[in-house]
């Protein structure tokens, strides 16, 4: 070392590596391993000179912290009011043990879908009480693992009762008591299904009119009735009845089952997930035993290992779009998977005797100012009600808005003479007197101690029964509880996640610490305008930053996860044709593509056509052309991904774009692998007209175990005027609840994005395909590398061919479960082709943790050479007991093989090994005993045994 | 359930539990088991009457959300400026991935000191790294794991000075270029051990007069001049030099090491730890080999597991207080682990090259302002500086730190005539153009290329040569190093803790919450007043409660921890009585006391007489008696715990305080036991005259894994003029660096208050004694309970006799060995009486988790029969080879009993089981071979091999 030798080492840069995993000199090495001079070399050999995007992102990285600097000053620019609009909106306390140990701890926040069960045993059972939770307050068997919010929940359920109910009329009912959002996003829904959307009171209902209806309960303006008669009627016709509904509502009122609904929909938010200026939260549903197999999203189910002790999986797969395509019951993927593990732990917390306390405080808390209201001569709507009420003003009505605001309060603006009061868990009597007050009452409002329910409408069952919910709520037993949990599941904050198509990058902590700043988190998605301005800045400089990466030249931040952005984006150029007068309805799609693909199209109203892969996994021109020509002046769009599902830039997307143009399509370019593109390829520059961004992959938002995700679709100027708009807005075309979708995490691209800088983000594209090249080219001689690409190169991802170990009896199930053992989830499976496994290791993994898996991937190919060469028999080896668990140590060992060997095979930890609590789960025993809320007590004590 | 069934359930307030383990029915059933008619009845047969308190404490709970708005509410009264003050602390950025995995994350802030290595590695290896981290800087080589904080270290380094040096001189010899606060310290710390002080500039260092002498380096002012000329003059004349320093200089200037200095101390709070108004901080200090057995604090050390694994484990603990007492090098006990933890955390971050950019950039940000100060005419000095210069302003110097002030920068009042600047990590062009604006200067500053530090000033000899501080700094890789030791320890989040007399209750969520505020964080300890009126809000009201808690009239926060608070008690009885012309210092303590009692007295300057315990373990009134009466005119003081520390309500309390008070003493009640106090008993009316309290015992301060602590001290008014004071002030009688002590972590104290509210606090209290009670009677008939008291019940904790197995071979080790195997930490071990085991359960701990850990003791006690009735010998039972590890699990067995046995006794978690990563450590081997810094790459390789 030099006594003084100045040096550009900037600590906070991206030259700090924050998301780049490989140093310098491990990036050399790397780079003689695949064989390229330099990472300049490798990536002209890769990405297609023809597609380059000419000039360089621009803008400076910001420091971590100057990055946290800016976002304080751009949360000061929100102001946040108690809210008490409503709508699907509450204020909520989000406990601190909660948001401290689940929403803040990169255990819970970083770990992927649980589709590997074995690694996933703690977030499966946090899902299983969320779906009791649901199925037991809303009185129905089955519930899913969360979907996207109320809204899309709603619509799915118009779209199941479709396909399901006996009547073949073809409307839809809508109470018009439903969240005006809501009714938003069934409309845009129905449209392209055919369905006509009937809204009305309940009084204009003819049930022989319609497949189904879907009624609010508690209404948007806060009426509570028996829904009973209503759909008793309905399934006279053979209708099938859907309550909106809100589960602290059902904690004092008769729940949906109980008046015969097929199905309930509604979110969870409020059970302590903040408002977040719309999301993200979990929506949810839950419905009669004889729909679930129709229902959409994740269920969670109980099943047994390997051992017959239980074990927890996601149940009734082949429901979903990755394995029924345009046959599946709904394109959703992307849950709500932590908010919906939030809410399920504000259940834990409080019980079923916490929670009535808070919905009865509530509730006695609107009475107060109903009374109080009506007492100083008001005309307040309706008379039975939980925690909403309306109030006649008149044409006072923008004067107590104002006077409401200027006491720090935000109301409803309902129609043109009536103001909408929400109360809600956070009301205090310090809200009530500033409320009053702002209509001019000033005396103290005298607390109400009697219901405005009548008594029918009491609910008289009970609910949150499970031991579960009845735990010891001592913050000790609480904390212990969620760290056993997470310590049960292998995340992103333990190993490398090396799935392919899913762009398991770091989550990095200074782009999660503004999410739960209260500027941020208490903001209501229909809050003033001009009480946003914050969120306005951020929002508007990521459009511009994703504009400048992407090449397109609009975006809409509406669709709040990926296929949500596929589906927005198909129906915007569906708009657009129609704008034109044009009958356009073909979709072509590549046979490789993902199964939300051809799900999404479908939704839209598309005919899919599939398109042939070519043998190197490209597309095949010719029948694209072909196929094209065909559909001519039918031809919609035409949906690829780039570089390709199967890992590969295409040198010809730029002849499958003007194919396409030529015929009058419309190019949809799905996003989901632009982790590959930024800073070098824009999608907009190629051809593209639409693509929709997964910011929970490429823009480091994180999974969180199955959700959030942000879909945010980009397009071309022409496609602009049709872009999905505010829901608030008549026509809007909006595809989910809330204006910006789940916009709170769009704050964390934003930070991803300026910390990284324009060079930081190319840097990490460039190394995202050096990571991927030396995987290929490491695991080359030992596993067949699929779909190199004409320069014998990969993107930034690669297939492994397994196919040839069936002959030997060794899946890639074998292969996957043996991966535990080494503490590495699997890659991604029998994707986009059967029998392989597709490796994405992102740039932000270290050589030394890729080493680690390449180790792994080595070893177990030596084991499949035992078994191939009958050293050892499939079924005997320890590929097939894979994974091991402490279990199987301790017990009698009768395995061909040694304990060592077993559990730490090449690539695991050992001090720091993680173990699975369960072995192998059987998939097929859960989806044949269907078991979707928490089991008896019975059943846990006999597994504790 | 009823249908309208109002409930008074708050989910808010102490009702819900979160500090109180068992629930309602558990309680009831609880008390069965106790013998008890109810928890009154229980609390009465505990609690002798004559000392109960008669009013209730008084003040209402506050909910989480009340607590965290109010939170707010102060931190809005801190007006955070930007800090040039310097004088030890420094603008700092701590790292987002630090902060959130680390400061954030309770499985490192809930964790104990560990002194039970086995579950401790992975903050043993991060404090191994701060040791390292230290003794490469400083080049000395040995560090300890942290002090309070510089100005206690250098103290400490003081007394070492004296304990070591060849010089019998009566001298210490003080560089007045040292901080202030520092000097107000060493003053104080020197005048009960009769150590003259000798302040004054190096040219006026007489070394024959002095047995030491301590420099700083850079000196407050900035100065930085070779110091190697003076050391050599010093050990000439037999006398130690110390170092008074700062880490980040030393990345750029030549080490105390290299210039012959005997010991080097510091702060480390720039290495990424917000200053916090004062603290927590670590202090630091190494010292050259041969002092290392007299060095004071913890040390980490290597050693070897039973298998001969490498195994990390505190170090020569014989030095240590709890073994010494008033023999004991220093009364340091608590250190500041977890800040420790995330100073050495940024030094693996930053890496050496990385730091060195750190102290360039801020070097040359210092010149470059010194630059443009001297262009535009002022006289600036020193010549030489690293980060500090201070400016001739004359008369005008109110006139800039005011003009300074509404810039937003606070500078430092220098003298009369100058101001001080620092700049820092964050100093940026946009703080120096305003600092620059505020002398008037507005033209932007050229920035400096060249240092103001002379060539042989620059060091020369490399640092952090350790692989560890060059791993890759990628933050998945650092983020995933983080979890992988928080997982090899075992802390308050996942398992009881059940250590007595220290008190391991929750630290919850909403208490820590607001310790990460900027609002809070960012202060300097010197910031003028009135930028602090959110912490004057927040202590002055903390006092208040701990008075009305206390029964005292008077509070002084300075001390930093218990010990700490224990000499300040004892310096403030002793300037009482001086004052009063009297001449005591005779200190009674019962042989049953703390360690640290004795050392702080023997501090104090007092001679300590050691008082008999009668056989049930009360103090020995007669030999109390006879012993305070010859003391006569010289009892100072009489040090007790109360409840004692055998865990037992003395009826005697009050007898002993009168015959103190009768002989002229004052009476010193410990505060370590007011878990069993708060809301029933105030020491101060039975007859303290002090105390201290633990906040991080008894007021959910969590202990960080061996810190930081508070041991503010409580006074009668008759006392309160001799507390000690601000350290800017002249004969202060400081006993810490800050006027507040670690003044940040006061807020968890008061958040805790504030959230139990008066009842709640004492609820607490109460259900302790329960807890505390149902251990006792559960395990009466397996192990002998020494010391139940005249009631036959224990206070707030129990002691378990083991030595009757003593007999069989069976050692109270084996047992907390064997309870790792449970997932349990060992009850506190042979303290107060040697073979013993003191249980305290606290409050927060539920009856399922107490079931548990009795579960475990009773089936230890079934090993020990084994043992005892010849069926197994103690060598070949599973309590002698506990704990037990998954490479014990994997290896042969050949053990005489099953693996099943070994690893699952009963209590113990199946999947979520807790495996400790060492076996038994080998403490003889680790104090023989000691290394106190990381060992080499080769040694890494082969253990992991």
């Amino acid at each position: 070392m030099t006594r003084w030798s100045p040096t550009d080492y900037n600590p906070d840069d991206f030259a700090n590596r924050r998301h780049i995993g490989p140093s310098p000199a491990e990036m050399a090495e790397m780079l003689k391993a695949v064989g390229a001079d330099s990472l300049d070399a490798l990536i002209e050999q890769t990405v297609p000179a023809a597609i380059r995007q000419s000039e360089p992102l621009d803008w400076p990285a910001l420091s971590e912290a100057a990055l946290l600097a800016r976002m304080e000053e751009v949360a000061k620019k929100n102001r946040v009011m108690t809210s008490l609009i409503g709508q699907g909106y509450y204020g909520a306390v989000t406990p601190p043990a909660i948001q401290r140990n689940i929403l803040e701890n990169p255990a819970w926040y970083t770990a992927y879908t649980p589709y590997q069960p074995e690694i996933a045993q703690g977030r499966l059972e946090a899902l299983l009480n969320f779906q009791t939770m649901v199925s037991d307050l809303t009185g129905l068997p089955v519930a899913n693992a969360s979907l996207l919010d109320e809204a899309t929940a709603a619509a799915e359920a118009m779209a199941m009762a479709k396909r399901q109910a006996k009547s073949k009329a073809g409307a839809f009912f809508v109470d018009r008591g439903l969240h005006p959002q809501t009714i938003a996003v069934i409309e845009t829904r129905a449209a392209p299904l055919g369905i006509e959307v009937v809204i009305g009171a309940a009084e204009d209902l003819d049930p022989a009119q319609v497949f189904g209806a879907i009624f609010q309960y508690p209404g948007t303006y806060g009426h509570v009735r028996d829904l009973s008669g209503d759909i008793a009627a309905l399934h006279v016709a053979g209708a099938l009845a859907v309550i909106a509904t809100d589960l602290l509502a059902l904690c004092l009122l008769k729940e949906p089952g109980a008046m015969g609904a097929d199905i309930a929909v509604g979110s969870a938010q409020r059970f302590g997930v903040p408002m977040g200026y719309g999301g993200p939260h979990a929506g949810f549903m839950s419905c009669k035993d004889e729909l679930k197999r129709a229902m959409p999203g994740r269920i969670v189910g109980v099943s047994i290992d390997a051992s017959g002790n239980r074990a927890y999986r996601l149940s009734l797969q082949t429901r979903e779009q990755h394995i029924r395509r345009e046959k599946a019951t709904s394109n959703v993927c992307t849950a709500q998977a932590l908010l919906a593990v939030m809410a399920s732990f504000y259940a834990v917390f409080h019980g079923p005797v916490g929670l009535r306390a808070i919905a009865q405080r509530v509730h006695l808390n609107a009475v107060t100012v109903a009374n109080a209201l009506r007492a100083a001569g008001a005309e307040v709507a309706p008379d039975a009600f939980f925690d909403t009420i309306t109030v006649r003003v008149g044409v006072g009505q923008a004067g107590i808005l104002a006077a409401a605001e200027q006491r720090g309060i935000n109301l409803r603006k309902v129609g043109r003479d009536r103001v909408g009061i929400s109360v809600d868990e956070t009301t205090d009597a310090g809200v009530i007197a500033r409320l009053l007050d702002a209509f001019g009452i000033d005396e103290a409002a005298a607390p109400a101690t009697l219901p405005a329910i009548p008594d029918d409408l009491l609910r008289d069952s009970d609910y949150l029964t499970h031991p579960v919910f009845h735990m010891n709520r001592a913050e000790s037993e609480m904390m212990r509880y969620m760290r056993r949990l997470s310590d049960r599941d292998l995340a992103l904050d333990r190993a490398m996640i090396p799935l392919g198509s899913c762009t398991m990058k770091l989550n990095a902590a200074a782009e999660m610490m503004p999410l739960t700043w209260p500027e941020f988190g208490a903001l209501h998605p229909f809050a003033p305008r001009d009480q946003a301005a914050g969120y306005a800045e951020a929002i508007g400089d990521l459009v511009d930053k994703l504009c400048a990466i992407t090449g397109y030249d609009a975006f809409s931040m509406q669709p709040n996860s990926g296929a949500q952005g596929e589906y927005a984006g198909l129906l915007t150029i569906a708009a657009y044709h129609r704008a034109r007068g044009e009958d356009r309805d073909i979709c072509l799609i590549p046979v490789s593509a993902h199964g939300t693909n051809p799900a999404s199209a479908q939704m839209a109203g598309m005919k899919v056509v599939v398109v042939k892969s070519a043998p190197n996994g490209d597309i095949d021109l010719e029948d694209f052309s072909d196929k094209a020509a065909k559909a001519g002046d039918r031809l919609a769009a035409v949906m690829i991904t780039y570089p390709s599902t199967h890992g590969v830039f295409e040198d010809t997307v730029r002849e499958v774009c003007r194919i396409t143009h030529e015929h009058g399509g419309q190019v949809y370019i799905d996003g989901a692998n632009m982790n590959a593109l930024v800073g070098l390829v824009k999608p907009g520059d190629i051809g593209g007209d639409v693509s929709h961004l997964n910011l929970h992959k490429t823009f480091a938002i994180p999974h969180g175990g199955g959700g959030p995700g942000m879909g945010p679709i980009g397009v071309k100027a022409h496609l602009a005027p049709f872009l999905p708009g505010d829901p608030r807005e008549d026509d809007s075309g909006a595809v989910s609840a809330a204006p910006y979708g789940s916009a709170s995490i769009l704050l964390i691209s934003w930070a991803y994005i300026l910390m990284m800088g324009g060079a930081g983000l190319t840097q990490a594209t460039r190394v995202a395909i050096l990571n991927a090249n030396y995987v290929a080219s490491r695991l080359s001689g030992a596993y067949p590398i699929l779909f190199m690409g004409n320069r014998g190169r990969v993107a930034h991802e690669c297939i492994l061919d397994t196919r040839p170990f069936a002959e030997h009896g060794i899946t890639v199930d074998d292969i996957a479960k043996r991966l535990i053992d080494n503490g590495f989830h699997a890659p991604t499976m029998s994707w986009p082709v059967s029998g392989t496994l597709m490796v994405e290791p992102t740039e932000s993994e270290t050589k030394a943790e890729i080493d680690r898996f390449i180790t792994a991937l080595l070893a177990i190919r030596d084991e499949i050479t035992e078994v191939a060469e009958g050293r050892i028999s499939a079924e005997d080896s320890p590929l097939r007991h894979a994974p091991h668990t402490v279990e199987d140590l301790v017990a009698e060992w009768d395995r061909a093989y040694s304990r060592e060997q077993g559990c730490f095979p090449p690539g695991a930890f050992r001090v720091d090994k993680y173990w699975p609590p369960v072995g192998r789960v059987d998939n097929a025993y859960g989806d044949r005993n269907l078991i979707c809320t928490c089991p008896p007590l019975e059943d846990y004590a006999e597994a504790a045994e």
